[in-house]
């Protein structure tokens, strides 16, 4: 085996999902996660913890929906039953197909989803991580060769968590402490100012013990409360399966009031209009996972990027509101991303610059 | 898709377990049965079932157990409550190593399954199927391609059950009103008497509907409690990893007095010194599935084999006994085969010929 995946397995029941003996673990392998599942079975069983597998297929699930007339049980007993008792669920996720899912229509797979709700949020109730295994799908869709994809995946996973997590630090307790975020880019006229006082700041560890529960992770964020200004998202992605690129959004009294894309102003368009708070933002969230040096397409590893600033329309993560508050609420949360790997280009807090071009004061001392 | 994957499916979920709507199925997927794995989830999609998919997987369990101490937890309760509620459970057996487990201390696997009792009742309290995906580690361990072994298999499997299942009534009838059963080779001395009146003989027609649970079946069988003379198993087959070949066991008032076998003696020894029942036939059976012509070392097949008929050393089935009577009792069950389409074989019940050269007399009406 190579010994990176079982030192992605170690981090994963270790770092991330805190596992001890005698937990009850769901391990949920991806259709190519095979390999990954079996050293954190090795894992599991070296800790004494308890482990049951589920087979977590896309081509297995589409055929399910794709048959099915669509009047799903709500929340079938049995399953409710094991994710209520559960202590951990582990998702390894690693596709053989991003597009597997294609066929079923958009109507099946919601009623699913609002049918399986209850299960949803007993899986959220337990210590669930997340994480990627490498496959050739994946590293398709980032456009890359299997090789150069596993060293880049593992570059974004096999880090010093506990380092990285210190230095998130010091950025949360600059927002925590500050009112009005500035992002500024000389290269495309963005000039963004987000007001964030009396809202708390995250540090996304990767790992349960501060309520993180992707791996990789590595990003702070927060929830501002009013945005003012224009902003260029230059980092390409994916979106409801097409491509969107150049996506420019101008802010007034924090609602989106002019934008464009260079490509895929439809999703853009069709997402704005979800509902009244998808013109409004629900996070600003800084990359810090100095693994993670290119997009591929996979927002789970593009908004950790360290250098790279992503703003999400819609839903606010309650974490970052004052007790008893709501945030920004919408069917939607989608995220865009601007590099600050520029020249020009800063982000400052209350006027002070904390990143310029992409490098935080603490690493270069400026 | 193979159009016979799609049959099997049907097959399993309509003939063998009876799915209906709103029924609870646990589907559990083998390493290499995938593709059985889809088109089973599309046939409970289709018939409004609920699906859990779980991933049987030996590389996986060989990892976990490699790893654990040894001390498992008794019924880990997440998992028990799962198939306490479960109504079905589908197991696609598929391996892609038949010697995936290896490696594996016997202790710790006995240690295993001895704290997973109660999960194990509970899973045989539903309606469980165990069925098996044609995979290469299979047809291997048959000596055969893959092409001809798929066909095999599938011969095997998509039979007229309903047919094969009336023609079986036929024997049972025979069996059930029958004292003595005598089966006479000429070609290797074999002559053996066994007892059986007042026991019930079972038809294995693949479905839960008959309470039987193995995907493809085709056998009749009861439970003899005095056996005399001498019978020669002419099937080779592995026993605990080891060829077995040519044994001949010599019994006396029920229990064995003598034997020897060309190939395995060791094997052989150490089941007949288990305990006392394991000297004593637990299983007189019948092979009648006229799609399995050969033997492939997989014991759910060889058993079944038209033309054939096996005894098996330890433990009878409750099914057979008298309500309140126990049966042969032991920790072993194990089959062992002999051959009956040879020149001047018959078998004979209280003297009255049913089957002469492998063949039944209302197949050729002699």
């Amino acid at each position: 085996m190579d010994e990176r995946i079982r030192d992605h397995a170690e981090t994963l029941v270790d770092w991330s999902a805190r596992i001890d003996a005698g937990d009850d673990v769901v391990l949920r392998v991806g259709e190519g996660a095979h390999d990954l599942g079996v050293a954190v079975a090795e894992q599991l069983g070296d800790r004494g913890a308890n482990l049951l597998a589920c087979y977590d297929s896309e081509e297995l699930t589409s055929a399910y929906l794709r048959a099915h007339d669509g009047n799903f049980e709500s929340d079938p007993e049995y399953e409710l039953a094991l994710y209520e008792r559960a202590d951990s669920v582990l998702s390894l996720r690693g596709t053989r197909n991003t597009s597997a899912s294609a066929d079923v229509p958009d109507e099946t797979q919601q009623a699913h989803a609002r049918a399986r709700e209850g299960i949803r949020e007993a899986r959220l109730d337990t210590d669930w991580v997340s994480t990627v295994h490498p496959t050739r799908a994946l590293a398709q869709q980032a456009g890359m060769g299997i090789e150069a994809y596993r060293e880049f995946v593992y570059d974004a996973i096999l880090r010093d968590w506990e380092e990285l997590a210190e230095e998130m630090t010091q950025l949360k307790e600059i927002l925590d402490a500050g009112n009005e975020v500035r992002i500024r880019k000389e290269s495309d006229a963005t000039d963004l100012t987000l007001f964030v006082d009396g809202r708390t700041a995250v540090n996304s560890t990767a790992s349960v013990a501060d309520d993180s529960h992707n791996l990789p992770s590595g990003e702070v964020f927060t929830a501002p409360y009013d945005t003012a200004g224009q902003v260029v998202f230059d980092v390409p992605m994916t979106i409801h399966g097409k491509r969107v690129e150049g996506v420019r959004l101008v802010f007034k009294d924090g609602v989106v009031v002019d934008w464009e894309a260079d490509a895929g102003a439809d999703v853009i368009e069709s997402v704005l209009e979800t509902d009244g708070g998808a013109k409004r933002l629900g996070e600003l969230g800084v990359g810090m996972n100095r693994g993670i040096t290119r997009p591929t397409d996979q927002i789970l590893f593009d908004e950790k990027m360290a250098g790279t600033v992503h703003l999400a329309l819609g839903r606010a993560y309650d974490a970052c509101l004052p007790e008893g508050e709501s945030g920004n609420d919408s069917a939607v949360h989608v995220d865009l991303i601007t590099d600050m790997r520029q020249d020009g280009t800063t982000l400052e807090v209350d006027g002070e610059v904390i990143q310029r071009d992409g490098v935080f004061r603490w690493e270069e001392e400026f």
